[in-house]
This record gives C-alpha cells, sequence and structure tokens, in this order.
C-alpha cells in the first residue's frame, strides 16, 4: 500500500466504500446488550466503586445513565477487528503488487489478520517477528500459513528486517494502523454498529440512535477509522486509553497539543501500549472528529474486564476492557454523560476490540486477587505455613 | 408443587405446554455456531491430543465428521438453565401455594434461579443453605430477594431445617432437579434448540436438522428434560458427566442396571457433583430415551473449557464444558459418532449449561497450566536465542 497519497480521501463514503469491498470477507459481529452492566454504568460510583478509585477531587460522584451496545469485535475472524483493516489494505493493492505479497512488522493480531487476508487471496506474507515472541503467537501467525522472519526487538531491528525483506521479495509494507486505507477499513464496524442499534431500539420509546460511541486506543487505527466513517451523523466519538506508566500518550498529547511519539508502558492493555501514529493523531487530536480521549488505571480495566467475563459471559483481552473502565469507573466521563445526556440519558456504543488472551494470561491478571480472597478467607495461608514449620521442625 | 403425581405427564407436548408458560420470563438463548471447534472435532484425536488421553485400547483414533450447535445457556437469566425449571415450577402452583411462598435446600443456580422466579411473583422465597457457602453464592441468592436460612453442611442437616421452615411457613419444597415440573422446564430448551438449528440450517446443503443433542448430567434434571422435549423427533439425546472420583453415576448406573444414589466427588464440574434421582433415573436410564452417557477426565474438561473460552470467546463454568469435552475427547462417542453419521458426519447440538464461575475459580483451574506452560516457553526462548546468536555472528 506503500503511497497513502493513493488511498481514498478520510471520508464516511470512503468507509461505505471500504466496508462494501470486505464484507464478504469478515463477519457481521453481534451487537450485545446487558441490563446488569447498565445498572452499575447507571449507578453513582461510590455504590459500586473499586476502593481505590479517586473521584478526581469532585465531591459528589455523576449520575450518568447510560444504555450499553457491545460491538463484539472479540468474535471476528482471528479474534479481533484487525482483519477489517487487513482485507481493506489488500483490496486496495494492484495486481502486481498483490503477487509480490506484503509484509509487516506487528507481532499481535495484526500480523495473524494480514497472514489470513493474504491466504484467502493466496499472496505471500512475510510477518516481522522479535525473536522472543510467545510460541503461541508464533505458532498463531504461522498457522495461517504466513512465512515468519524474526528479528531483533527494537523497533529499529525491525523495521531493518523489513526493509530487507522489501529489497529481496519487492512485498508491500501493510503497517498495523498508520495509514488511511487501515484507518478505513477499521471503520467499517462503526457503520455495522450504527445500523444494529437502530434496528435494535427501532421497537422500542425514547431515542431510538447510538449518541455516542468509544472505542480503545493504541495506534488509533480503530479510534481514527469509527472517527471517520461517522462524521456528520451526530455520534460522539470517544477514544479510551489505559494511564499506567504514560499509555495515555493521546490525551497526554492533546492536551499538550503535541504528539507524544514514544511510549513504554507495561499495561496488562497490550493491544494499548502504542502511541498513535501520524495519521492517526491528526484524527484523533481534531476536537470535530474525537470528542475526547479519556483514559482509567490498571485495577479499573481490571474490574471491568472481570464484569464481563462474569457478569456479561463474554472472553475478551485486557484491551478490550478498557472504553467500558471509562464508562463505569473514570468521572470526567460520566460527568461529560450526566450533564449532556441528561434524564434521558445516553445510547453508548462500546467497542469489545477482541478476545485474544490465554486462561494463563487472565489467571496471572487476577492472580494477586485471588491470594488476598484466599488471606480474607480465614488466612488459611498463615495457618499452613506454620504446619509446614511444625512438620519441618 | 409437593405432589408430583399432580404434574403434566412426562411427554414432548407437556414441554410444549411448559414453553407456552414460561417463555415471557426467560431469554430465548443464542445458539451459536464455531468453524474452529468443528475442524478439531472433526480431527483425529491423535493429532489434536491431550497427552494423557488413552485411546481405551483402540488402535486407531475415530474419524468422526462433526458440526457444532452451541445453545448459550450460560446467557440466560442469572446465567444458567435452571430458570427454566424454577418458573415452570412456579407457574404450575396453585394460588394458595404460591402466597405461602417457595422452599430449596440449593446452594447453586437452582437457589438463584427459584429467588428469581419468587420476586417476579411477588412471593417469599426460603433459601436453606449450608454456613459454609461462599461469601458470593449467600449474596448473589441474597440479592435477588430470597431469604436466606442457614443449615449444616451434610444432606440430612439440610433437609431437617427444610422441613422446619415447611412447618413455619407452609412454603412447598421446589427441589433443583428430581420433579416433573423442573425436569419439563429444562427440556424447553431443547424446543429452541430444535427450531433455531433448523432455522440456521435452512440455506444450506446437505442434513437440515439436529442429529444429536448432549447435555451435561448431575442431578439429571436437564438431561431428563431435553429427552423428554426430543421423544419422536428423531434426534438422539446423549449425556456427559466427569469420571472424576466416580462423578459419572449415572453412566455407571447405567452399566450396573441400578441407580448410584451417593457420589462424593471434587470434580471441577461442580454442577455434576450430585446423583441422579428417581425421576431422572427413569429416564437417563431409558435407552429409547436417553441414548448413552459418556465421561471424561478432569483434563478433558478443561481443554474443552480452554478451546471455549480463548476460541469461541465464550465464558462458561466448568461444568458446561463437559459435553464438548466428550465430543472431542471420548472415544467411544466420538467412534458412534464416526460410524452412525458416516461421509455426512453430524449435527450436534452442544449444550452451555451455565456461565457462573469467577475469574479466582478459573485462575485456580488453569494454575499449575500455568507453570507448565512457562517451562515450554522457557526453553522456547533458549532456542530463540541461538538464532539471535547466528544473526548476530
Amino acid at each position: 500500500m506503500g503511497d497513502p497519497s493513493r488511498a481514498p480521501p478520510l471520508t464516511r463514503a470512503s468507509v461505505i466504500e471500504a466496508h462494501e469491498l470486505i464484507k464478504e470477507y469478515v463477519h457481521l459481529t453481534p451487537v450485545l446488550t446487558c441490563h446488569t452492566l447498565d445498572t452499575i454504568a447507571s449507578t453513582p460510583q461510590e455504590f459500586t466503586a473499586l476502593s481505590d478509585t479517586p473521584h478526581d477531587g469532585l465531591d459528589v460522584p455523576a449520575k450518568p445513565k447510560i444504555r450499553f451496545f457491545f460491538k463484539c469485535e472479540n468474535f471476528q475472524r482471528v479474534g479481533a477487528f484487525k482483519v477489517r483493516g487487513a482485507f481493506h489494505a489488500l483490496k486496495r493493492l494492484s495486481k502486481e503488487e498483490l503477487e509480490k505479497g506484503v509484509v509487516t512488522h506487528s507481532s499481535g493480531n495484526h500480523a495473524q489478520a494480514l497472514a489470513l487476508a493474504a491466504r484467502t487471496f493466496n499472496i505471500p506474507a512475510h510477518i516481522v517477528m522479535p525473536t522472543i515472541s510467545t510460541p503461541s503467537k508464533i505458532a498463531g501467525t504461522r498457522s495461517y500459513g504466513a512465512r515468519i522472519v524474526f528479528s531483533g526487538s527494537t523497533s529499529q531491528e525491525r523495521e531493518a528486517v523489513v526493509s530487507t525483506v522489501i529489497a529481496q521479495t519487492g512485498a508491500t509494507l501493510v503497517p498495523p494502523y498508520d495509514h488511511p486505507n487501515i484507518i478505513l477499513g477499521q471503520g467499517t464496524m462503526a457503520l455495522e454498529l450504527e445500523a444494529q442499534v437502530t434496528a435494535l431500539l427501532a421497537p422500542s420509546e425514547g431515542p431510538r440512535k447510538l449518541d455516542a460511541v468509544i472505542t480503545p486506543c493504541g495506534g488509533g487505527g480503530m479510534l481514527s477509522g469509527v472517527a471517520t466513517a461517522l462524521l456528520g451523523s451526530g455520534i460522539r466519538v470517544f477514544g479510551a486509553e489505559p494511564s499506567f506508566q504514560g499509555a495515555d500518550d493521546a490525551r497526554r498529547g492533546i492536551a499538550a497539543r503535541e504528539r507524544v511519539t514514544h511510549v513504554k508502558s507495561l499495561t496488562i492493555a497490550d493491544g494499548l501500549r502504542t502511541p498513535l501514529g501520524e495519521w492517526t493523531w491528526g484524527i484523533v487530536s481534531d476536537r470535530s472528529k474525537v470528542a475526547g480521549v479519556f483514559s482509567v488505571s490498571e485495577d479499573q480495566i481490571k474490574a471491568a474486564m472481570r464484569l464481563v467475563l462474569e457478569r456479561m459471559k463474554v472472553f475478551i483481552e485486557p484491551s478490550a476492557a478498557v472504553p467500558l473502565a471509562v464508562c463505569l469507573f473514570n468521572e470526567e466521563f460520566r460527568r461529560l454523560v450526566e450533564r449532556e445526556g441528561g434524564e434521558e440519558g445516553w445510547n453508548v456504543g462500546v467497542v469489545f476490540s477482541g478476545g485474544n488472551t490465554t486462561v494463563e494470561a487472565v489467571a496471572k491478571i487476577f492472580e494477586t486477587t485471588d491470594r488476598k480472597e484466599e488471606r480474607a478467607a480465614g488466612e488459611v495461608g498463615a495457618l499452613g505455613e506454620r504446619e509446614v514449620q511444625d512438620v519441618a521442625g
């Protein structure tokens, strides 16, 4: 896709065009509702509170009225929205470009999405991955028929290997987020969500359309695509980020009016450790397109993820829980909904971006809680240790 | 509901009647398909194997062809199928009986289901629970407005407390599974599943209806209900049990032609630790109603549960994974499908019975695997380092 200037303009019409191009290759993922989560979101935080959640100096917790519509891209092919951008990128390549294949330097969901799209069109895919990638990710990507090319783990090392692959094969680079064709592809989910919610609300009284959509924001491809798709629709678009170790680069960049170009965060929302790119910064920092970006703590992400797993019975990766965490726990966002939604409240579309995690990873995330609960359950641990000492001594 | 002789006969017509009575109170839960799981099920076990799975002395692993249709009762109200039986039981009580309330001695999903149904009809519900019940279960049941009555943890102690409650209040006992009205209520899911699969398969070539349904079997209420609902439909009905510590009481009872009345198993499929009752034994042991009951090991249940979480992105409790484990790993069942399904294979309905577990419980189940995988990952890491040396050198 090399030259972004050849891509269609970043407009709703282009997203509609992208949707026509890719819809036979991607799932029309379902939209779910959950009465329990609506109730929790519509209850002031002090009553549902995470004990470590300060109210940002506000005296009275906000009392917004929220009805959720969850767009389940975790049920998408390869388990994440990334196939939308990957298929669109390939549909925009010429026959000659396609024949030479594609290359990318992602090791996450984008790699598997590109591998699937390449296999579908029967062209080579070269995926540059750090040697330290987890074996399951390597195996997963390889299972789609891609050629894995290993590199060092710094971005310079990876880019050098990508250049070598391009020189050797003539393959086209398909970046994970910072390209108009990726942005337009990811935006297609918003067209579906908009139509699905309208259909769901058709028989109901009260407001019959979405008031807002909130998506995770890492590199910003999805948020930019959704904002582009909904331009002029009257639906507000928001981004959600982890705040841990500065992963809230979009929020900070917007506040400082300057793009943050480096992020080094180990947030559990591992899909959101990436800073915005040049194209996505242009959209995300444009207030007329993205109405705001909000951030949440690790504990808030965990609490939201727990609710989705235990209450909704839907399996998501931590990154996918970040927008819900904002809706439930970010007082600034909740105050905004309270103010603008008023008595009637808001119909809020929340994107569950992906579900690619493992039971071991989930176990690790909730491990500490586990130990805490064990202690709470009667100091069984301490008693056990004493018993062991007795035996040993 | 005291006198079972007042209940409707155990026929498909009675299940249809039950469905009319309860359908405004329960969700029409979705039926999901999963191409990945179809492929795994249709691949001989040696290639997807759990290393500790013996082939029961068979030389060549079976090669059945299976297409799954998952009935998602984990998305049901209170997170499990139990609301069907509870609402039906209450709809069959007289006005006088209703006014005096209901009582049960379950501490699991049935307790919450009965509490919800009682609250819906605005009548008292007394739930007898052992004092050692987990706080989350007590809180969960209480949140539906039920009155919790504590007892000792043996069944004698619980039954004594139930008798006291009945003597004091005149409440009607609604047992968790061993009653015709409960059986007929649970059976309603099969009517939905049958119709949903027919609708899903309408546009397809090949066989357009279900060939078989497999459900978990603990007390046997659901299995009996589904078998009753599908009598004469031509759809075979199977049960699935854990084998750990003798929890496969139905299978053993059928083999010995005598009901096993006591089970003391700590299987992770904690909803299936109960032996069959008198009513359910009558149905489950009747070969013309239930075509077979198959059992699986703890590791096989875990493997099936992992696939549902990681691949389908659906959150289920361990008991709900047992039927899928049979389809994937029980060679006797697989050989049966291979033999009877032939070239065309079978469309198999699998009931995901519930999703009421916690992230801590999931963490505990997969804890050991975690450590194993970390060791394995360490070995791959070592290999990776060697490759890096090659590039660097």
